[in-house]
Formats: C-alpha cells, sequence, structure tokens
C-alpha cells in the first residue's frame, strides 16, 4: 500500500529528497513541511528561502548553478535598489523579486502564508503539497561570538563564520519560544501529523532547518507518538556536509562531525536513519542510538538520484514494522 | 536676476521641459512639482508613473524608446508575476519594480511621499528639487461612456478608448474633492507657491496633468493670486497631441481641438502662453483670452531643444513685467 508521507525539510538538500518522493508518490500522499525560520523581511517584502527553494525545486526553475533563486534570472532591480541604498547583501534576483512581491501582497490582503504558498505553487502546476510549518512567525537566531545574530545575518551576510554558541527560536515579539512554545504549526502540518504513516526528515540542517520544526508548540511531542515509521536521511556525508554550515556547527555545539552527530539530534524522535554508503562504519555507533540504519547512495546530483533514493527510503518503510533491525544496504 | 522657477508638470511631455530648465537653472531655483493624481497601487506596491517619468529623466535613465520606464530594463520580474495569476496589463520592468519596492517601503516605514521622493532622486543625483504635488491621495477619475474609470484603467488599460465626458478627483476614502477640496498640496509646493518668482506650466495635458494639480485645496486661488509671470507651454501643436489623450479629451470635452482649446483652460491663471511656430495664426484668439502669446519652437526631441525652450521661457520673463503684450518670436 503506498505511504502517506509527511515529508519535513529545509533548503537545498531538503528540496532534493522532497523532488524524489513528488515523483514517486501521488499527490495526495505527500505533504512537505518546510522550515520558514528563516524568513526575513527585504526591502519591505516577506521573503521565505526555503520556501522558495522547495517550490523552485518541484517546479524545475531551480538555478543548478547557484542553488538558490531561480534558473536564468536577472538582477537588474537588485542593482537600482543598491542605488537607492538599500541594504543588498542578499541576492534576491528579478524573478524571484516577483515570488516576494506576490507573497507579501497575499498576506498584506490577509491571507495565510500556508494560503499564500499554496497559491504560488499551484500557479507554478506543483501538485503536492507544500507547506509552511507555521503560519506565525517563527525565527532562527544563532548566538554566536559576535553577539546574537538573526539567521540570514548569521547565514548570508556573515557567512556562517561567526563561531556558534546556541542556536534558538524567537516569535514574531522577539521572545524566545523556548521556554513558552507559543508559535504553533500550521493546520495542513498538524493534519498531516494526524494523517501520515511515515515521518522523513530530509537530508536538511538539524540544528537549523528541522530544529525550528520541532521547537513549534506541540510539535516535538507529537513527533514522539508519531503513529509510523520514521526516517531521517543524514546531511553529513564522509564526515562533511554536502552543503552549508552542518558540519561546523556539529564542532561548535559540541557534537561529533558524523552522521552519528546528526543522528544524535533525532534520538527518541527517529526509528530509521539512512547514512551514505562512505559511513557504513559508523552503523553500530548510529544503532546505538536506538535506531536502525540503513545504508544507501544519499548524494543526490540528478534527479534519478532523488528518485532512487525517494524509492529506497518508501520500500524500507514497508518492511519498518519488521523486527529485523539489522543494517540494510541498497 | 535669476528667477526662483515653480514648474507643474505631469508625464513625459512636462519631463521634457523640466530637463531643460534643470538645465539652465541651478538647483535652488527650480521646484519642479509632479502630478500624482496617475498614482496607483500594483502588487501592493506604490506607483507614482509621472514621479518616476520626472526622475528618470533628470536621471537620465529614460527609455527613450518607449518614454516611459528605464532604458534596458527586463521584465523577468513581470512575466512571473503574470504566471502567479497578478493583472500585469501595466508594464513594470525589473529596474522600474525596485522603484516601487523603495517606495513602498519608505511610505511603509512612515515617511511622506515627498520624503520618499527626496531620497530616491538623491540617490539617482539628481539635483534640484522634485516634489510631489501632495503627500496625501488625490485620484483623477474619467468619467466615461464605459462608467467611471481610474486614471490608470483609463490611460493603460483601456488605451483611452472610452469617450470621456468627464474627469474628476477623489480623495484616499473615494470621495469627490470637488466640492470640500479636501485634499491639500505638499509642504514643498506650498513652499514654493510662496518662494517662486514665475511659475510654468509644462506642456502636459491640461485635463489629466495640471487639473489634478490645481484641484488641490488652496492651490487654484493661490495660482490665481500668485506674484510673477505664469508661463504656459501649449501640448497642443498644430492642432495635434504630441503625446497622449490631449487632443481626444478636448474634443471629447467639448473644446476646440487647438492650442486656443488649451489655453482656455488656463484662462485667469496664466500671464503667458507659449505656442509653436505652427500655430501663430492662433496668436489672436489666445490673445483675447487675456494672455500674452510668445511663439517659439516648443516640438522638444533633443536636450538641445528642451535646453532652448527653457532659456527663452526665462529670457521672456526677464521682461515679462513690460506692457508690450505682443506677439514675440523666436
Amino acid at each position: 500500500m503506498t505511504p502517506t508521507v509527511l515529508a519535513l525539510a529545509g533548503g537545498v538538500g531538503g528540496a532534493k529528497l522532497a523532488v524524489g518522493l513528488a515523483k514517486v508518490l501521488p499527490p495526495e500522499r505527500l505533504t512537505i513541511v518546510v522550515n520558514t525560520g528563516d524568513d526575513e523581511v527585504f526591502h519591505g517584502l516577506h521573503v521565505s528561502p526555503d520556501l522558495d527553494t522547495m517550490m523552485y525545486a518541484l517546479a524545475g526553475l531551480t538555478n543548478t548553478v547557484t542553488g538558490w533563486g531561480v534558473a536564468g534570472d536577472t538582477f537588474n532591480g537588485l542593482a537600482l535598489l543598491r542605488r537607492y541604498g538599500a541594504d543588498t547583501w542578499f541576492n534576491l534576483g528579478d524573478k524571484d523579486l516577483a515570488t516576494h512581491i506576490r507573497r507579501t501582497q497575499l498576506l498584506r490582503e490577509g491571507g495565510t502564508l500556508s494560503q499564500a504558498t499554496e497559491s504560488l505553487c499551484r500557479s507554478l502546476g506543483i501538485l503536492h503539497r507544500v507547506v509552511p510549518m507555521s503560519d506565525a512567525a517563527l525565527r532562527t537566531v544563532v548566538e554566536t561570538g559576535e553577539g546574537a545574530l538573526a539567521f540570514q545575518d548569521y547565514f548570508v551576510k556573515h557567512r556562517c563564520e561567526p563561531v556558534a554558541k546556541a542556536v534558538r527560536f524567537e516569535d514574531g515579539g522577539g521572545r524566545d519560544v523556548g521556554s513558552t512554545g507559543a508559535v504553533g504549526p500550521s493546520p495542513a502540518f498538524l493534519g498531516a501529523l494526524d494523517e501520515a504513516s511515515v515521518l522523513v526528515y530530509c537530508p536538511s540542517n538539524p540544528f537549523l532547518s528541522i530544529a525550528p520544526v520541532l521547537a513549534l508548540k506541540g510539535v516535538r511531542e507529537r513527533v514522539r507518538s508519531f503513529q509510523g515509521p520514521r526516517v531521517a536521511v543524514s546531511p553529513i556525508v564522509g564526515r562533511e556536509a554536502l552543503r552549508g554550515p552542518a558540519a561546523k556547527l556539529l564542532a561548535e555545539l559540541g557534537y561529533e562531525v558524523s552522521c552519528r552527530g546528526v543522528a544524535e539530534q533525532y534520538a527518541g524522535l527517529c526509528d530509521v536513519f539512512v547514512i551514505d554508503e562512505v559511513d557504513r562504519d559508523q552503523a553500530r555507533a548510529v544503532e546505538a542510538l536506538g535506531m536502525r540504519v540503513v545504508v544507501a547512495p544519499t548524494v543526490m546530483i540528478s534527479d534519478v538520484d532523488k528518485e532512487r533514493l525517494a524509492r529506497r527510503i518508501l520500500d524500507m518503510v514497508g518492511g519498518a514494522n519488521s523486527e529485523d533491525g539489522g543494517v540494510r544496504t541498497a
């Protein structure tokens, strides 16, 4: 039977697996919940970088050279914004700006971020459900040696260079949500938590992409008691991050820079941990965290790679209820 | 002595003379007050077409092929906005969108339209003062055989095709300001009315570009009792509009399609009326309206043409207080 999948994802790496899942699953069987802890307002426009990366990837619009933005985009608007004295360290192409203009307009007209996202996705011909993790603001803040940095300040402006001491989350009013858990998940995310038979953590940064999702009110508990198999794919391969600061953050926050270090973040929240073939020697260490380990090719370059990994995950959860629990190899 | 000039202008034609005046006058001697009756919100962004035309012209950015927008602009953002289901009948280039994004941001941060305009102009290196006629909304509405049309609906979407019955003005709440005069001029416009020694009506559409300016609270009275010479340049040459619907509107609203028909709109508000050499035969008819007539080449193609006409106007007002009152030829 085709499972109903809830995929949690951040940006580029997450979008790759999501594309694979979308190739394998019919639209009604997949909900992709995307991190919005990176959202930021630039030039008065609401920018949702991870939602955009996901949307462009699913619509086949991704700029595969840079990894962000729209293929073949121009930067004429940004050049004039710079001349107007605007801060333009965050690169926004002309087509990309259209996305932010439209989203901002839909939000100002009273729509939720979920509704705006649905409208944009439908226009781009995306059939699978792409959902922001929340309709309210939950912002990722990186505490560094140079002070607290808003996510894009840390990630883009400072190119992840400051040493991270902690990652925390604030609500729209700048209050830490660690203690209050005041920001709730979006309705479709809640619905998917109820209905899905499989939960997939895409190979996204555990601290910056998945942790914000888990920091939403009640989500960690719901994931803890999730009714079906929970599968995570490691974004660390061969002790290096495929992209972005995952390896650097693991080290700075005191974890082993390895797929085991990632798996530690999902202890109690994950049943099956997918590691790359080059990390086969770490299978036992991950299993010691209480997860079943699956070894598979996890580096996704082509669409064939994406689809193969997605299919591998879905095949595997067919047997996830069995009790063999051993290391499987693709 | 160098006069202090207050120029009233609309879009393309007005911007041409304004460029000429700016070439001849030092910055502290010229205030250009621009019609904002055409302003409209597109995609949630505040668009001020006449201010933009003026700004781009003074900054040397004008797309001289189309007459609107920025030279060499691309339309990638608009293409994606169209795909998102947005109404895109109003052409907005990628650079042009940057202007609207920045203006909207400055307004949302609490700035007035005057302040936003000053910021944009300063960034583009414009030294002369460009001022919106008002910081509040006064919107031009064209009553037509097909009903009341907002200005851009009439001008761009319907390409001025519906037969006009009347032009009227509404405040931001949709109330007709004809009776209340509730919308006041911008502070710099008021200041210029006090300080200027010469008032120039640029060759703009009298109904669509100049009438909104005169419809602002107290402006018509202030212009009526203006302390210096008031000079108008006809936008109708050889019984045709150089650009836009001026000729069509004159006919539909019951006036002669001629520079005399234009002059009629300025009766009691103008001392010197500049007509083109091809309209020399109408000098007497215009004089009958109580204005002195000056005949000069008024068609401005090159910057030399613009500067020559500006210089002609300024030379002429040096003698505007003399009582010769006759027809002068350049």
